[in-house]
Order: structure tokens, then sequence, then C-alpha cells
């Protein structure tokens, strides 16, 4: 007899199942992504929690402060703060009061985006929403005073064109209950039943978030996670069962290999097509999830470099999830605003080159450095965006098989432009001359391409 | 096959268990007391937790404030912290750092008294112990960060005469997994299974207390706390088999009625011979048993009060476990102080009227008020306790029956006395006209009565 | 001409000055004491302020850690604060929050005390009261927000019997200016022009206190201080001119030889009669006089040793001023109000031995140890206050010249006892036995002498 | 005789004194500005103080939360603090923890700027060095418990481009002293002779700024502030006599009027030529010099803004002083560093038609919007800066008189260009056209003249 309550309380009300995924990954690998991920592209990803108070170093401070120990994370505590201080004791000073949900969600749709995901629960195991599973360990007992997640998800929905991503780490990092797990090398299973899993429950019916981000199995297999069990839930049963997108992080072994789409790594961009979907999950701060207070400007892309990765991630099939770490009293710094914005910018001109597109069956120009390809399908268009503006007044697209009778060429944002072809193949399309008020866009500029092979 | 990780590994090492008791009411009642408890007679109870710091009203200050909502507490938030404040911030403030177990142990010592019962969760279910069933809401992680509990222990041992009694709640007033097994009717037992169960196990195996005073069973009934399987393995197989003594509130309809002895209610004092053992509990502060600031000096019973208590408890065959509150910061205060070590002075003189005596035929005198008998079996010794000095300069002791030939009275810190027999019995004993400096003790008198039947 | 703008506004206002005292040593000191004092006996000192908040060691907290640096102290701030913590960090937490004035008024007048002596500042140079000359250094502006010597002054006018006094520190151990000053050998006076003097201006003027208690001259003469100016305007012109007492404390130099009553030590106590007013000043704390939390039960005086005190001070012709340190919350610990209770207690029967009393021809008895006697010469009665109760039966007292026709002893709260003359002075007095209920008091009987010489 | 002991002080060290100015505004205002001032052209405003703790609405906080009692601001307390807190318990959050005076410097220098100007004492009286007059209530004694005057002006001298300016407040809003002065229609002046001018002189002696921004007048005659007497010593005899320049914020009627340059009023900006030296202090937050956590990327002025207000200023013969407001833990935000680096980046360019330059004898070009000009009278070069890039392929500068064998055309940072006279006077400039890699810079282009009248 099953003796897992919260589990039983679920299948007591499902009734009928037809169950058509089974807890083994080949069943589940074998469901086909929800489409409306791959026509997205470009998502925003929000590293929030209680190392947003410290804000130092990383959204890994305890661990490298009192696991690996470094030496300039002793040296920040025992300079700030009194003796014996804890990790916890920064929660009652996580207090969001200047948290607006619908400001975020602006700045979130000002910048193109189509979908957000919000670290529900990190490493730290503090959780973003009033768990059951994590009393006294959460944001509405603790620091904020709020369901975080909860206000998040309904300024969103005012939104249709925005979805929501849940960002929830399996293991944590201290939690005793995981560690008593751990020393016996995973033979006894009592965090996952009585944390993991419960939670992960308490989220989707919850909040019916359309993406999971699973992360951090901390070395365990899936099988410790019951990962398969769960994700059979959620395909077969769940309120989101049809649309719900997952990752691939689901246990030691499975990442890159099993589940939904692919994160493989962080920042992960492979500059080449990769077959089956996968995102690039890149920060803005080149060296931190969290918001850290020590950052220069120095140590955040430009506008610039992340049109650039956005380009070339789309074009090799990824999707972007770009990051932004808030600050503990729950503001998306105006630096920050700014990228996002001027991502927007760009992308009211060339969006049509990003959304709903697929890989072409070239990703970046053979001959002309900067030069990425994007395709779409049912207008045939190819789209050929230039990371920088020539000097010689024309480019040469040496992939693209041209057509004098039917090919047409246009600068997106402003007119079609003349072109010549090339032998044995390929275009050089001839720029027009524009000052920096004529310019359609700044940053990174597409050439649509009609009547191509 | 059982699947309760934390509880089949016990099983596993367990290896041959006789499993004299088993987990029903009948098998468990049946077992006798171990002496060392009715022979102590006298104990200390230490009320400390987070409600040490706001440290007002009583150590319920979480239930009337946000449970019952009286006015008096949510005026006092009002005035002194800021909106949204909630209990969990006080923890951090709970610091204890006044704290020193070996000072504490010395002042139980000085009173008398030879256990101590100290609240290593109360139905605010913070665990003074490191407890890996409550993390970030324990005494190691958050305010004190450290092991009250072993602190505690440890300092005890070395005095062989004081034994190590440890209070637990089942139940705790907000805690979510608790609420919903509640909502449940308790036909759902995820909070005894995940948080209760694991912690008394985990207290038991760690600290090896010689007393576990249970508390607060939620209006939930034992079969649902899995009390008399719990009692079962603590009688038979835990390291404490032998000695450990435990009370009666294991559930609702429990008390004073099952486990081990009975503390029926708060302050419990009958004022007649309870065959059953008894405890009569009862704080210094007269309003409450956790410290509370704003309690004045009328409002603590005086050395008198206490005195009177613990004579009228011990002739009526109960024990005294008479309670303190420390404060936030670690101190017992110097008014509690001296109200133990003047009780350690008084039973200096007359501890062998208290200590391994059992209750006579008769409780209190026939006739004159005030006088309260125990005998000591072995030396057949009825002790006469009075709680005031006559003027008379004489005292009547209507109910033992004396001989001439071979009944002698004794002024216990003095001499022996005069006296006459009365009729039909009774005995008139003179007192001696003494000054302060010549007084054995003050408070109360006890005459030993040899002789008598 | 005076340049002085806040002496000029007060000059201003005065109109036409008898000016009966001049601003020199020899005038000032010719000012007969106002008769209350001599008549009161004994007041309450109250050590309270910033120093109430780390409550550990000393009032002297700030000069011991910074000014000394003592391991101990250093290590206190080491262990349990953020590195560069300041004292001025203290300030926010002195909250005061239990703070009652018209509690600590009714504990005051039950112990029987006729007047009170409130810290307004001590060294650290926080002002009790919101003064204009320390801002931002005050109670109004931080920690308590109130007027605390207003409220004291306020709950105290409404007992009849209770006067105000005000303690005042001349220095201010960190304050730059008094510094500078005393770089400058006290060649400049920018200290006491800027803030001492105003100051106590403005606490005169605004509590017209009947008591100034002045503390700590930092070394200075009172030339610095222009401490007889000063004087001269308190004796002359003040709103109390014509009740207000003072005490020695009133430049390097000064103590124990001008001003008011002489102080000369803390706790000064001779043993012998001192022909000018002085007063023996006390902490029940044997070791501070603000609060201290690591303070032991032993480290108290106990009631015995207070009334001793009281009488042996009494009879050499001085006031006891007992000293109680609140806690920065705003409370009289219990212990404290224990004993300040039991003082009353003991008054109640024994005060016409003590009020309006003077030191009679001997001090203490030439052969009975520990009798003391004061002296009421309108009734030209002799008190012999004995401290221990003779096992033997009668008291011998060698001092007094007894008549048989007219001498009458009488055991106060008690009878009329009867004598034998002894030779060739004295009497042999009987004492009566007494049950504890019939003893009129406790820890000390006076015996009181009629008709002797 | 002199009372005044700071004052005389000074004096006695002084020695032989040519004393050329006297106190009169007659002779103060006859003194030559130092020429370093109009050559630097700009500046950088720091806003920091305590306001930067609550960091929310504007550095007036203190004034508009409890002298104006805004709603706003009153909602923000009761939201976010406990009852009773006051501006005082700011201070202590005021840390500056992550401050590093070189890594300001190294954004400003960057910037271009030539001087900077730190508030060293607001309006809340919080002074930002150890000052002897404001004791526990100072950046030594509180909060971040160092000098950091000091601290900005040791690092500011490693770099011998950037002069030291220190803001001044005269007034302070809620001190008492100040208040009783005004009470007396600042009729008595304790608080200037206590206060102001004591930490005037203790700034200029420690530091010795080459820039002395006063401001806060309260209402206050220049005569009450004593003002032409400081400014005489700080002219005469001063360490910085020399080279020090002030400001015209002395005293009630002097803005504008009086004193060193004029700065009239906050972001003063007349769009004309005024002949007295001028400054215009302009913040890139719009509403705000002090950080305010709530502002949005849309309150900050953009580069494009900026460098339009210096071309703008600089044409009209005034500096720009530019505001940034670092938060209570020392940062400069990033965005702030964007906006100054990229000020440098065109001034990199440009800065030959900025430093060095005075008004030409026309400001902005009589038809063509938004071209303004500068003269660098030396080289007889007039500068036309463009503030936005012509899409005609020309630009008609109409005021220069050219004359085609001597007058060149020349784009900064480019190549000389092609140019037609115009009748009757200026010339048509022709363009060339340059992708954005060709372009020198953004936001602005310089064309400098030379051969032009």
């Amino acid at each position: 007899m099953h003796h897992w309550s919260v589990l039983s309380l679920y299948l007591l009300f499902i009734g009928t199942c037809y169950c058509q995924y089974k807890p083994t990954w080949e069943s589940i690998d074998s469901r086909p992504l929800p489409e409306w991920f791959d026509q997205a592209k470009f998502g925003i990803f929000i590293h929030w929690g209680v190392f947003s108070v410290p804000s130092y170093g990383s959204e890994w401070f305890w661990w490298y402060w009192q696991g690996q120990k470094y030496p300039s994370y002793t040296a920040f505590m025992l300079e700030n703060y009194p003796p014996e201080f804890t990790y916890a004791d920064f929660a009652p000073q996580f207090r969001a009061e200047f948290f607006d949900a619908k400001e975020w969600v602006d700045i979130f749709a000002s910048s193109g985006a189509k979908y957000i995901v919000l670290t529900t629960k990190h490493h730290e195991g503090f959780t973003m929403w009033g768990s059951k599973y994590s009393w006294n360990w959460n944001a509405v007992d603790i620091g904020p005073k709020r369901d975080l997640v909860g206000d998040i998800a309904t300024a969103l929905r005012t939104h249709s064109d925005l979805r929501l991503g849940l960002y929830h780490s399996l293991f944590e990092w201290f939690n005793p209950v995981f560690k008593a797990d751990a020393a016996n090398h995973f033979n006894t299973t009592v965090f996952p039943k009585t944390k993991t899993l419960p939670e992960l429950y308490e989220l989707i019916n919850k909040y019916k978030p359309e993406l999971l981000w699973s992360d951090g199995d901390g070395d365990a297999p899936d099988g410790y996670w019951n990962s398969t069990g769960f994700l059979a839930w959620l395909y077969n049963e769940s309120p989101v069962r049809d649309t719900v997108v997952t990752n691939d992080r689901w246990g030691y072994g499975s990442i890159c290999k099993h589940g939904g789409y692919y994160t493989c790594t962080d920042r992960y961009n492979p500059g080449h097509l990769v077959k089956h979907k996968w995102e690039n999950c890149l920060s803005i701060d080149k060296r931190s999830w969290g918001y850290r207070r020590e950052a220069k400007l120095s140590d955040y892309l430009n506008t610039e470099e992340l049109i650039g990765a956005l380009v070339e991630t789309v074009s090799c099939g990824g999707n972007l999830l770009l990051n932004v770490g808030p600050t503990h009293d729950g503001r998306i710094l105006p630096i920050f605003e700014e990228r996002l914005r001027q991502m927007g910018q760009w992308l009211k001109v060339n969006g049509e080159a990003i959304y709903n597109t697929t890989a072409w069956r070239v990703q970046n120009d053979t001959v002309t450095p900067g030069v990425w390809y994007t395709l779409r399908p049912k207008e045939n268009a190819v789209y050929a965006i230039m990371l920088s503006w020539p000097n010689t007044g024309y480019v040469v697209l040496t992939d693209p098989i041209a057509s004098h009778s039917k090919t047409q060429v246009m600068l997106l944002g402003y007119k079609p432009l003349m072109w010549d072809s090339l032998s044995p193949t390929g275009l050089k399309v001839y720029l027009p001359q524009l000052t920096p008020d004529q310019m359609p866009c700044s940053w990174a500029w597409t050439l649509r391409l009609t009547g191509v092979a």
C-alpha cells in the first residue's frame, strides 16, 4: 500500500488517468516539446533569494563562505558582521520593500522576451513562496513576508505575451536531511520524499507554470529524485500537462541527455547547430547570476554583446535565457533595465528575424564574419543578421543561392536594397549611406532575403 | 515493507529485542516507574526558547499574538516593532550570550533539586538543539548558534546528583504540515512521521535523558502520534530503557490516565493523597512559565509560598517541578537564584523529611492547620512539617499515636523536644524559645517523630 | 561685555538681583544647607544611560573598553558585535520600552526614601533629556525617544514626599571639545561655555530639581568650570534658589572641601561623626552603579547589609544614597524592588529613629558591638539600633545615662521593656522572647530611650 | 577682548597678516576668481550622507518627512520601520562598506571632469569627517567609522588633474541651537559661533580644498553667518588663499550677487551669456541629488542630454557640475559609471572645444538649431559643436566670418572638411558619409574653425 500521503492524495483525486507517459526516460523523452518554447527564443532569468542580501560574490555565497571557506568570503563576513552570524541571519533583511511585480513585468515585456524563469528555490533551500515544506525558511514567514512567486505569476498573467517559468533546485547544500541521505549514498530517500517532491507538486499545482527549470542534482542519480515518476505525473496529469516545458537537469547523468530541452552547461553556446532544442542561459553580470554589489560596469555585458549572443544562439537553434539579479529590496537596477529595454528596441525592428524562426541550412556565413542566418519557413524568408555595419558599402553573403528574377533583399526597418549575384553562389548586397538618425537600429542589422534557396 | 527510513535504521541496529512492552496502553502502563523519580521529590523546570526574546506576557506569546490576536499582544508588537515583523524575526535575537551551563547547574544544585526538565522544543517548534528535522529553526542555525541541550546535558553530568529531563512538545501551533494533518482530521500523519517522531528518537539517542516530559497533543489522539509505538521503543530498546521516566501527555485523552507519572493540569496540587505517582509543576512567576519582563515582585511566589507548596505536594505523594524562565541572553536572574538558593537552605536542614519519603497514612493534621506529614519507612520516622511557628509555645499533633516508652520528637536542625501525649491520640510538643540566630531555619520547621504509629 | 548669549539671556530676565552670594568659595560655602536634606536621610540613586545597553562590567563601559582597553571589555565586544561597532551604536537600542515612571516612583516611595537622584548625563555625555546642546546624542533624538528626566520629574510630583535630584557630569570622556581644552591645559574653556554650563542652566530651569549632584571634573579646576559663578546663580537667582541642595564635586580639589554637602569618595562611610553634612552613596551591586547583566546574587548587598549601612551612616551624620541600575528597556528588576520594599518595611517600624534625627553624642556603643545611636532632639529621645538580636535575653547599652525615675525604654513596634541601670553608667535592657510572627521587624531592632542623658 | 577661543587661536598663529581683503562684500567681491576654475569647465558633484540610507525621495528626506510631513514619506516610514524610529537611527546603517576612494577617483577621472565637490555636511548636519563640533553625529563616530572626506582627499591627490571641492551647509534643519537663534530672529549667534564657523575653519585647515561650495543659509543674512569675516580669512590667511574658489551662497540675499562664482539656482542654465562666472549644477537623476532607490531608468538623464547640457553651459560661460548620488554602502552604481565614462569618451575627442575655452561672441548659431560655439583665444580657434548630425550632408554655420584664404574647418577626431562661404556671412560645411565605425564619437560632433572672425 502507498504510504506516501501527499502523493496518495493526488492519486485519489486523479481518477482515470490515460497515462500516456511512463516513468522511464524512454517514454519521457519521447514527448514532443510544446511548440511555444521554440517560437519564443528569448526569455528572462531572475536569480533572487536570500543571497541577494549579502549580495556579494555570487548566489553561491553560502557555499563559498561555509562550504568552500573561500578567504574573500570569510573576510567579508569578519569585516561586516558579528562573529557567529549565520546565513539564516540574512533572511530577515531580505525585505523586498521596493518590489513591484507590475514594474518588473513591464521591464521584462519591454525587452521583447516571451517568458521568464524565476528562482523559486535555489540551493540555499529558501522558498520564495510560503511552502508548507519549508516552514520558517520561506518568503512568507521571514523577510519579504509575501508570496513572491504568486505576486509575479499574477502580474505576468496580465501580459498575454509572457509565460511563467519556475526554477527549482532539487537539492539543498546544507539541508541536514539531504546530507543524511547523501551519507547513506542515496540509499535512503527521506529528502526527496519529504521535501523536494512535495514542493514540486505544490509549485505546479499552485502556480501552473509553463516552464519548469530544474537544477541542482547534488550528485544524486535521477532514481533518487524519482524524476521520471514526477515527470510522468507532470506530463500525464498535472494541470499544465499540455503546455509545460522542462529542461534536462533531473539527476546526475541526465543533463544534456534526458528530459525536455537541453541546457548542458551554464552559458552553453556551441556556435553550431544542435538538433535537440537547447537554451543558452547567460547572465548580464559575467561573473554572477545573483546581484553582487561589487560588480563594476566592466563586469556587465553591454547591449552589443547581448544582441550578438541572441543572434548566434537563435541561428544555432537555441533560446537565450538572459539573467538579471534583483536587489534584496526588490529592484531591477536601471543598468539592467537599460540593457533589457535596448534589447527590446532592437527586437522591435528585427524581431521577425528571431521569433518563430528556425535554423537555416547554414548558421553563419562561410566567408563574411559576423553574419548569422535564420529562416522563417512559412514565408520562405532567410534572414542575414550582420553584427557590424561594413565600412565598404556592401556585404557579401556567400551561402544563399539567389535568383535574379525572384530574389529580393530588404534592410529591416529601412527599404529594399540593391544587390548583385556572385559566382559560384552568393550575393553582394549594397548598403545605403545613413546618418545616425537614419539608421533603423543600432548594434546589429538584418537583411531579409526572399526568393533565395 | 517498512518505508520509514529513520525508524528502519534503528530496527537494523537493534538486533534481538526481547520487547517486554507492547505498543498498547495496557502494556505501557504496566511498567513500574523507575524508583529514582519518587525519591527525588524536587525538580527544576526551565522554560526557554524564542519566546524569551519578546519576553512579554507568556511563553504562549506567538499563539496569543497571532492565533488569539489578544489586543495587548497586538499593541505590544505595533508599538515596538516594524509592521510585518514575524515571530521568526525574533529568533536571531535569541543570542544566549551570557549563558553558562555550569553556572546554571550550580544554581540548580544549590536549590536541593534532584532533576531538571528543559524545554527542548515548545509549541513554537524551535528546537534548542540542532535537530536535523528543524532546519533553520533551531538554536544551532539561528540565535544562540550552539547546542543548548547538549551544553546543559554536559554540565549536568558533572553533578552525579542531578538528572536530565527533556520537555518536548508533540505539536507545533503554526507548523503547516501539522495544520494540514489537522485539516484532514488527523487521518494523514505526515507531521508525526516527518517531524515529531524523528525528533524524539534524535533527542533520546543523542542526549539520553532520564526523564521525557511530553506535552502538547494539539487535540490529536495518541494513535495519530503513535505514542504507544514510541514508548514501547523507549521502554524496550532505547539507551535509557532502564531508568527513563515519562509523563502522561501523549495524546488527547491520555493525560492523567496513561503513560508514566501524572501531571494532569499545570499547577496540579490536589491537597490529598493521589496513589498514582504525580507531579506538581509550578512556576515562580504566577502568570507565566517563560520569563516575562513586565513581571513585578508581587507576581512572584515568595520562598515561604514555595516551601509550602513543596511540603504539601510531597505529603500528598507528588513531586514538585519548580519552574524558572531564563532570559534571552542566557541568564537566570538573581531573584530566581535567591528563591532557589533559599529552597536549598531549607532543604539542607529539612531534606530528610522530603527526599526518599513516602506519603504517610495522614497527609495533614486533622486538627492543627498548616502541619503536613511525610514518612521515611526504613527508619519508621514520621515527619510533621509546620508551615508556621506557633506563638503558643507548643504544637498539637493529632494523628500520630505516641508511646511514652518509645516515642521521640526532634526539631530538625536543633535538639530533641519535650512532649506530652494527648487523649484519645496525638501529642503536644513543646517548642523552644529561640532568637532569630538560634532558629535552625526559616519558613517552615520539621518535627521528626520516631516510635509513633 | 558679556558675550555669552545663553547667560546674557538669563541676565536680561533677572532684573534686580540682591545677589547674596558671590562667585567665591568663601561666599558659596557660607550658605546654610536647606534643612530638608539632613532630615531626609535616605535617597535613591539611579544610574541609567546608554551604558545600560551593553549592561556589562560597569557604567564606565565606554572608558574601560576604549579608554583603558581592558581585555574583558575588548573580548566582550569582539564576541558579540560586528567589528567597528562604536559606543554610539548602542544608543538606538536604549529603548526604555517598559519604562513606567509611575511604577518607579511607587517602588521608590515604598522604600521609605525621601529623595531620588537620577543620572541626567553621565560621563558618556548622553543627555537623558532633549538637551539643545547635545543634539542627536540625547534620549529624545535617539533610543527612548522621550524626555526621561521630565517623565520622572512629573511622576515624582504626585508624591509630596519624594524630592527630585539630578546627577550631572561636568566632563565627558570622549567629547572632542573637552579633549581640545584639556590638551590646552584648560587654558581654553570652549567646552564648559558651549556644553556644560548651558546644559546646567537648561536642567535647572526646566526641571527645577531640589538637589543637583555634580560629578566628573575631568581633572580640571573649578575655575575652568566656572563653578562658583554657576553656584552663585543657582543660589541667588535660580528658580530653586531657596531649596536646592548640591554636593562638593565642582572641580579638581573641591571634593570634600567646597560646595554643598560632602560626598568625598564613592561609598564614603567614615564610621565616626563628620560635622559637615555628608552622604554615603552606595550601590546594591557591590561592583557597579549601572546595571550589569553578569551580576550574580552574591554580587548584591542583602537587606541586612543595607540596613546596617543606613543605620551606621545616619548615626554618623550622613545620608544614605542607595543606588539601583535600571535596565535598558526601562525596568527596575524585582531583586532591587525586593531590597527597596524591605527597606521600607523596616523603616515603617523604625523610621522615627532615622528621619529628622541628628547624631547623638556617641555614635556606636562603647562596649556592645553593633549598636548605633541617633537622637531626636525635640522629643529628647535617644535611639539605640541593634544590628543583631542578642541571644542572651538582654542588651547592654553603655553610653546613655539613665535615671530610674524618668527613663523609659521601648522596643519600636512592640512595647515598653524592663531594664536595670548599670554602674558607672549605662543600662541593661531585658528583651522579650518573641516568635517569628511576634517580631516587629527583621534585620535590626530599635530601642527608644527617653529620659536619658 | 576676544572671547572666541577657536578664532583667537588662529589669530595667535597668524602673525603678520597683510590682509588684502576686508570683511566687506565690496572687498570680497573684488578678488579675481582663480583661473583654474574657468579652465576646468566640468566637475562632479557628490551627494552622500545619512540620507543615502533611506535613499528614498530625496536628500531632503528628513525635512520632507518630519518638517513638511509629506504623506509619501510618512507612509514610507510607517511601512518599513518601527514606530518612533528617528532620522538619527539611520546613521548606524550608513556603513560605506564597499567604499573605495581610489575606484571613485578612477571613475571621476575617466569622465573628463577636472574637479569634484563632495557634500561634507548637508542640511542634516551629519559631518562626513570626524568634526570636533559634531560629536556622535559624524562619519567617524557612527556609521562608516572612517574619515570619508579625508579618504577622498587623499585618493584625489594621486590625480594631479582633479581638484578637491567641499560642499558645506551653513544651517542645519533640526539643530536646536540653530532653531533657538532663528526664534530670536538671528539676533543671537550661538549656532554660527559654536558650530558653522568652527567647522569651516576645521575643514579648510584639515583638507585644504581648492573649492568651497557653501549652501543653505536657512533664511539668515550673511551678517548672522559672519560670512565676509570668514571669507576675508579664507582669502587672506588660509592655507588655500591663493587657489581657493568659492560660490555665492553665503547668506540670505547673497546668492547670484556676492562671493565667488554664481550658482543662482539649482540646475541654473540661462541659455545665454552670463558675464560673471557661473556654474550649472545638474543631477543625473532628474528629481534628486542623493541616490534614491525608487528611481527608474527614465528618471535619469541620458548621455546625449548630459553632453547637450555641458555644451550649452560652456558656450554660455558656465561650468557644469554634474551630480551623482552614491549608495549608503559606498558605491557609485554602474548606471552612473556608464554615464560618466561616456562623458569621458566624448571629451577625449572633443575636449579641446571645452577645456580652457571662453565664450565666443555668439553662443548658439543664429540660424541652425543645436549648434553651440566656444572659443580658444590663444589659437584663435572657434568651435562649433553640433548636438545632432545633419541628414542633409552639410551644416550651415551662420555666425563665423570666413575667409577663403585662411579659414580651415576640421571635424574633431576625423579630418579637414570642405566648405563653401555663404552670403552675407557664414559657411556651409560639407559632412562626410560615415559608417558607425567611422564616426569619431557619438552624441555631438565638433567642427574646429580656424582663420575665422
